[in-house]
């Protein structure tokens, strides 16, 4: 298919992103709306959509403004969210996500986005991108709507792995700040460690060690670190990044989701009580929007995977077209911003950190 | 002063709660605003009132309806929300919260009620009450608001220590659904164990270890063990008692607290963006007072410390007369329930439950 370019420097044209077309809950026809959302605003994506063929051709040729922009590539199997990761590694080559996630190895694609089983994606991801020098284990970061000026805040990790030692929460901190410089334009992004507690004498072993660490390497890594903060600052605004393990971030995250989905339902039940606050409800359909669009995680959309060979943005599962669109916007951002080249870097650079801090003077990743 | 009796048959009579008048933010004035407010609604309490004696005989001669209900001893110093558990243990002899859990010690009061810091109260709960035989960490039990018909969902450990095994996570089963029997009248609650997936593989070594022990022991324990949950079960419906490390469940507490202070402030500034939106905002006003009623954390007021030879509610530091009338209201209900025994027979039977499920019978705590 023509009018497409790779651009292993993605300052040197069209980004191409590579998107699993199906392997979310709402099927390929979700997908290919959300590209094609991103297209519209986007002269300068070009996709390449994985999946049936035959479905995904009928489905961009419905879409004029996708004419020309989007490669398709035949992958027969579909992961499905009950699959388990490791028999997805041993019978899902001929998958969506599989090819998709190849498109980024082969240096087709910039990156790679998909609504897939979380478990399964990073799977294939570690295996078929590798880990980058110095990563022991990758983690997935994603956004909190917050208090801050930004808007948001980084949480990593997410639920990658449900272990993290000191060393690891060092690079979640190094991954995060990088992150947060390339993805949200702050040039010096402050740093928290998740814990039950400010004070420096509270929480497991390996989090006081991680404080050291972090802390040691936290002015030749050009971030600052605030130290402990609690699951309140997760919306709040004392820091931009905030470190802890697999485990608790994702109890994190769909604690936060599940309160702010009460509220929401309780919210609809108290404007559905009496005609008076019904018709209450009617005026204030704009205000109950705005908030609605603050706390939309379809907006907060997209899962970033670091720590790897190349930049994989995972898209929530029940991801309709503006939650897809969403995470082909981060994911041509963090592209354009050349943050996988430059996440590397600085990883790289503070695996010597601790012996070799004073020498380093990069500071812009 | 006359009119006290105590009563160690919670049937008895009066049940006498033991208040810490000097820990909370407030200080001991929200204090006494508060138990008024208990007194006024339920002829059955009494107060042992404990802090600084002239202050207190001032501000409980200014409430007409606590004369005679109220016995007031005298503590000369106050525990601040500062002060370091180990420190507060040796020099807090003569502190109000000291004196408030010795009151239940010695019998002279059936529960106690502190606002103060709550490192400092657990650790000063475990040395003057002692842990139950069979317990091995105490755990800090806490309602969130949910959408099952109670309308709060227990969870437990909030924060008394940040490690569990899978025996403590058992005992935290155990403690957690007799505590749902007692004070939210639920003759077979349902227990779920708190991980990032329901899927049996998921989660840590002691997770698993401890999803086969309460398993093995539901029925001997008269719950329902619904198996693994994850965060966004916490207010939901899956489950009416979930248990966690107190490490995780600090966490999950304090970001959901995050999470609805934010969606709070957020709907604030919706329904102030315009006039229109203010105008609104004053139609819609009952309706988020209902709403605010239902999440508000006054309401949701008072840890109960489990695992004791008593009874000990922690009041949140920043209560109001609200909140403490909300603590003290839970407190007399679990009292009234003779929670404690019924806790402490329920532990010491299921020390042996691995060897003697099949005998027992005992199945009301």
């Amino acid at each position: 298919m023509s009018g497409l370019t790779n651009t292993a420097n993605p300052d040197a044209g069209r980004t191409i992103v590579s998107v699993d077309a199906m392997g979310g809950d709402r099927g390929p026809a979700a997908v290919v709306a959300g590209i094609s959302d991103s297209a519209k605003k986007n002269a300068d994506i070009g996709f390449i959509l994985h999946g049936d063929q035959e479905q995904l051709e009928r489905l961009v040729s419905r879409r004029k403004n996708l004419a020309g922009r989007v490669e398709i590539r035949h992958a027969q199997d579909v992961v499905s969210m009950e699959d388990k990761p490791s028999q997805v590694m041993r019978q899902g080559k001929n998958s969506s996500m599989w090819s998709a996630v190849d498109s980024v190895r082969n240096g087709e694609a910039d990156v790679c986005v998909s609504c897939g089983n979380t478990g399964a994606l990073m799977m294939m991801s570690v295996v078929r991108l590798r880990k980058l020098p110095g990563v022991n284990r990758p983690a997935i970061a994603v956004l909190w709507p917050s208090t801050n000026p930004q808007g948001f805040n980084i949480m990593l990790d997410a639920g990658a792995d449900i272990r993290a030692d000191e060393n690891d929460l060092l690079q979640y901190a190094l991954m995060g700040a990088s992150y947060a410089r390339n993805g949200m334009e702050l040039s010096r992004p402050r740093v928290g460690l998740l814990n039950v507690g400010t004070e420096e004498h509270k929480g497991r072993p390996e989090l006081k060690l991680a404080f050291d660490l972090i802390s040691e390497n936290a002015t030749a890594a050009n971030f600052e670190f605030v130290g402990f903060v609690e699951g309140r600052d997760l919306p709040g605004k004392v820091a931009d990044v905030i470190v802890t393990d697999g485990f608790t971030g994702n109890v994190a995250l769909k604690t936060g989701e599940g309160v702010a989905g009460l509220i929401r339902q309780f919210l609809g039940e108290a404007f559905k009580f009496s005609p008076l606050s019904r018709l209450a409800a009617l005026l204030a359909l704009t205000s109950l929007r705005r908030l609605n669009q603050r706390i939309d995680p379809r907006q907060v959309n997209g899962g970033v995977f670091l720590g790897l060979n190349g930049t994989v943005v995972k898209s929530h599962g029940s991801s309709d077209a503006t939650g897809v669109s969403a995470a082909v916007k981060l994911a041509f951002k963090l592209s354009q911003s050349g943050f996988s080249q430059k996440l590397a870097a600085r990883v790289a650079s503070a695996v010597s950190l601790p012996q070799d801090a004073a020498k380093s003077s990069d500071t812009d990743n």
